[in-house]
């Protein structure tokens, strides 16, 4: 697997956006609507920075600004087979968010593991 | 820039960088103490997964585990010129928390911006 990118938790994901593209020199390459959140991928050279703004009160990202404020949220791991990456994650007892790959942003198959089992590092696999 | 690594705090490098390598495909690429830690680099096809483990009850990442157990605690940014973008960092205003490059780990140049002024992301500049 490779890095794919890391998930980031905030107010204002076109604000962050702007800072980073000119802090960091990475570019807007994916946006839209998704489950509820503004997404917005940059590009940094074949990894991404994911910005996930809440668009309501309700869902996993507005409940985590709630309790942790804006920061940081999932490591993103690229794999061309999520199916058998939960099969090696179930094979070490780490407990599963997602049983199966689900439809991610991006058009993207996404699962996730439970942070608990996995050095407190909610781990994402993706499949572009 | 590019994405170099992401920073992870643990109270166990070798144990989490043994389920790591085994559920990621990732390689020990780098090992050392440094700075009351041990510090273990895995290498996800040039990007990096950092484990920081404190070795006494001393410093920030021991502090860091204390407050809010273990989990990803920095994201870094691969640069050729570590000073320039601390100068990009101030024409935003943004609070640095080294004025200067530093030595930092495995023998890189590195400079931690305040997560404050960076959506509550700790971002670090890195010089290989």
């Amino acid at each position: 697997m490779h890095f794919d990118h890391a998930g980031i938790a905030t107010a204002d994901a076109a604000e962050l956006a702007a800072l980073f593209s000119d802090l960091l020199g990475c570019t807007i390459v994916h946006e839209e609507e998704f489950d509820g959140m503004a997404v917005v991928f940059l590009d940094l050279g074949g990894s991404y920075l994911e910005l996930l703004e809440p668009l309501g009160d309700e869902g996993t990202i507005a409940g985590y600004l709630d309790r942790n404020g804006p920061g940081i949220h999932h490591l993103a791991f690229a794999t061309d087979d999520v199916g058998s990456a939960l099969d090696r994650a179930d094979d070490h007892g780490i407990e599963v968010i997602d049983e199966e790959p689900r439809p991610g942003a991006w058009g993207h198959e996404v699962a996730f593991l439970h942070p608990r089992d996995t050095g407190g590092v909610l781990v994402e696999f993706v499949e572009h």
